[in-house]
C-alpha cells in the first residue's frame, strides 16, 4: 500500500531524495564511508555546502546582499536570536500575532525589548491574517516580524506588509512553495523539518548590513556575524540535515523551480478546498482569503467522526491528518513533497467518507 | 577494500549501527516512512527517545538526580550556556586550559562572569594535563570545568579533580569510551559527532538542582530548565540524531557496555603507543600520563614524510589521519566504533612504511 503521510512536521521528504540519502548512505561519493562519517572540513562536505547555497541561491533568486545560514536549534532558537541581534538598544519591534508559534516568538522578543503588536487575530481564535492595509508600521520600530504560514490554524499571508523597518519573516512552513521576492524582506527564517530537510537547523537568510547591528558582547554561537564570517562552518554544522537539503534543492531544480512548484501547490490545496466549499459534510474555520496552501484544516460535524476519519484513513495509507492537540479537527499538510497523487487519494477518501458517514 | 576511517569528528560509527539505519531509512517500524519523515510527537519517535534515555541511564549508571537532555548546537553552544545559566550573580568560575577546546569554553565564559585559570599547560603546547593534584580549586566557584579528552593535542584525564563547587565537564570526545562515576559530575556534555551519533547536538547530563541556579530572564532555548521539564521537546528536536544514538546505544549493550569497551579502547591504544615508544621513527609529542586514548597524536622526522604517510596510507584504505591543521602531523582518532581490526591494519600499515622510509 502506498502510505501520504500528511504529517505537519517533521514531514515527508521527497520520494526521489530519501531513496538517494538511502542508496549512498553507507558509501558517499565513493568513500567507503557515509557522509555522516566524514569530516565537515574535507573535501566531499565542503561541495555539499557549496552546491546547496548556490542551489538555493539560483532557486530563490537571492543576491549577493544576503548570506544564508545554517543554525542549530530550530525556529524556536530564531524567536530568541533575532531580538537578541536585531532589537536595536532601547527599542521597540513589531509583531504580527496570527498563531501560537508567532506568539512564542513575541515572548522570545520581550525579553530584549518593547514588543508591540501590530495587528491580531488572536480573538477570532486565529482565523484570519489581518487585513495588511489596515496596518500602521511605525519606521522608527527595530524590525516588523511576521510569520507568514500558521501550521495549527491553517492560515497564511497572499500578500506581505512593507515597512521602512527591516521586514522579518518566519516562513517555517511555506519557504520555497511559491516565488516570493527576497529583496523585499531584510531576513527569511525556516526551521528545516516542513519543506527542506529533516529537523535539526534554522536556514536563515539574512541582509549582510542587517547582522552589523548586534551587541558586540553576544556569545559566539548566538550572533548571525558568526554564521557569516564562518559560512556556517564556525563548529560542526549538522552535515546530515544540510545535505539533504542539498538533494530537495536539486530534486526542485528538476521539477522546474519554484514557479512550477507553485502551480503544484495550487492544485493540490485547490483540490481540496473545493471539496469542503461544495460538502455539506467538511467545513473549513478560516477566512477564504486567509487560507493556508499548506495546511489544509477543516472539521467534521462531531469530534467522533473527526476521529474515526483519522482512523480509517490511516487504514488507507493516509497518515498523519489529526489536527494540532491545541485546536482539533482535521489537518492536510501538503508542502511540497507531497505529490498531487497524494491530495487525489484524500479527495476521494473525503468524498467516501462523507457519503457513508454524512 | 576495506575502508578505516580515522577521522577526529564526524567519525565512522559501528558498521552495524550504520546497515540499521540505512535499512530502516525509508521504512522506520512498518510505517512506510521514514524516521525523518515522523512527527516528534507520534507513538514512534516517543520510542525512539525514551529508548535512548533509558540505554544511557543503564550503561552510565545515571541516577535518578541527573536528566538527559539533547541539545541542538554542539558542545559549541554548550560554551555559552554553561555560563549563562550556571554562572552565579557576580561570580565567577574555574577552568582548567587543556587545549583549544577549552579556551574556547573559555572565552564564552568570560562574557557572564570572571574566569579564573585553575590550571594550564598552554605555555608547553598542550602536551599534558597539569598534575592535579597541585590544583587548589576554590569552594567559592561558581563551577569547575574541564575538558576531558582534547583532540588536537592527544591528551586526556586519566582521573579527575574534586571541588565543593559544582565539576562539569566536557566529555565530547570521550564520553562512553570507558567507566567513569556520573555522581562525581554536576553535569556532563558531548558533541554527538565523535563517540555517539551523526553530529547536530549536544548530550547533556545534568543534576536536576543545578539547572534551578539559572537567571530566570533567559531565552526559553537556552534554560536547562526548558530540556528537563520538556524533556528535550520543547520544540522539534533533531530526531535522526537521537535515533542513530539509539541504535550505537543498543550496540554498546551488545558489546558488553562500558567495562568491556574500555578493555577494546586500551588495546586499541596501546597497540599504537608500544609501537610509537619502540620506533626511531615515530615519536608521540604528549607526555605519556597524559596521553589520549581516543586521539593518538604523532610525529614522523619531517613534514614531507608526514604527508606522504597521509597519502600512502589513505591509498590502502587508511583515511581522516592527517593532524588538525593548528598543529600538523599525523592524528590516529580511535573512538569507540573503530575496531581492533582497523587500528591493526593501522599497526601494519605504519609498521611497513617505517621500514621503507626511514
Amino acid at each position: 500500500m502506498e502510505v501520504y503521510n500528511f504529517s505537519a512536521g517533521p514531514a515527508m521528504l521527497p520520494k526521489e531524495v530519501m531513496n538517494q540519502a538511502k542508496e549512498h548512505f553507507t558509501d558517499f561519493a565513493g568513500t567507503g564511508c557515509g557522509l555522516v562519517e566524514l569530516s565537515h572540513r574535507g573535501p566531499e562536505f565542503s561541495k555539499v555546502l557549496d552546491e546547496a547555497q548556490t542551489d538555493l541561491r539560483e532557486l530563490m533568486e537571492i543576491s549577493d546582499d544576503y548570506a544564508i545560514c545554517f543554525i542549530q536549534g530550530g525556529a524556536s532558537m530564531q524567536f530568541a536570536m533575532i531580538p537578541m541581534n536585531l532589537m536595536l538598544p532601547d527599542g521597540f519591534a513589531e509583531y504580527a500575532d496570527t498563531g501560537t508559534w508567532s506568539a512564542k516568538a513575541m515572548k522570545e522578543a520581550e525579553l530584549f525589548g518593547d514588543v508591540r503588536t501590530i495587528a491580531s487575530s488572536k480573538d477570532s481564535n486565529y482565523d484570519k491574517i489581518p487585513v495588511i492595509r489596515h496596518w500602521s508600521p511605525d519606521d522608527k520600530a527595530s524590525y516588523l516580524h511576521i510569520t507568514t504560514n500558521n501550521t495549527i490554524a491553517g492560515t497564511q499571508y497572499h500578500a506581505f506588509p512593507t515597512s521602512k523597518a527591516p521586514l522579518i519573516a518566519d516562513m517555517s512552513s511555506d519557504i520555497m512553495s511559491r516565488k516570493i521576492n527576497v529583496d523585499d524582506f531584510a531576513m527569511i527564517y525556516a526551521g528545516a523539518q516542513k519543506n527542506l530537510a529533516p529537523s535539526g537547523m534554522a536556514l536563515v537568510i539574512i541582509r549582510k548590513n542587517l547582522a552589523e547591528r548586534a551587541p558586540k558582547n553576544l556569545p559566539t554561537m548566538l550572533k548571525y556575524s558568526t554564521y557569516i564570517e564562518k559560512d556556517s562552518m564556525f563548529n560542526t554544522p549538522p552535515t546530515f540535515t544540510i545535505y539533504v537539503f542539498g538533494l530537495v534543492l536539486k530534486w526542485l531544480k528538476r521539477m522546474g523551480g519554484l514557479a512550477e512548484m507553485e502551480e503544484i501547490n495550487d492544485a493540490k490545496s485547490e483540490a481540496l478546498y473545493e471539496l469542503i466549499d461544495t460538502s455539506d459534510f467538511y467545513r473549513s474555520p478560516v477566512f477564504p482569503e486567509s487560507r493556508s496552501k499548506m495546511n489544509v484544516v477543516f472539521r467534521l460535524p462531531s469530534e467522533e467522526l473527526e476521529a474515526k476519519f483519522v482512523a480509517d484513513a490511516k487504514k488507507k495509507g493516509l497518515s498523519g491528518l489529526k489536527g494540532h492537540r491545541s485546536v482539533g479537527g482535521i489537518r492536510a499538510s501538503i508542502y511540497n513533497a507531497m505529490p498531487l497523487r497524494g491530495v487525489e487519494t484524500l479527495v476521494d477518501f473525503m468524498n467516501d467518507f462523507a457519503r457513508e458517514n454524512g
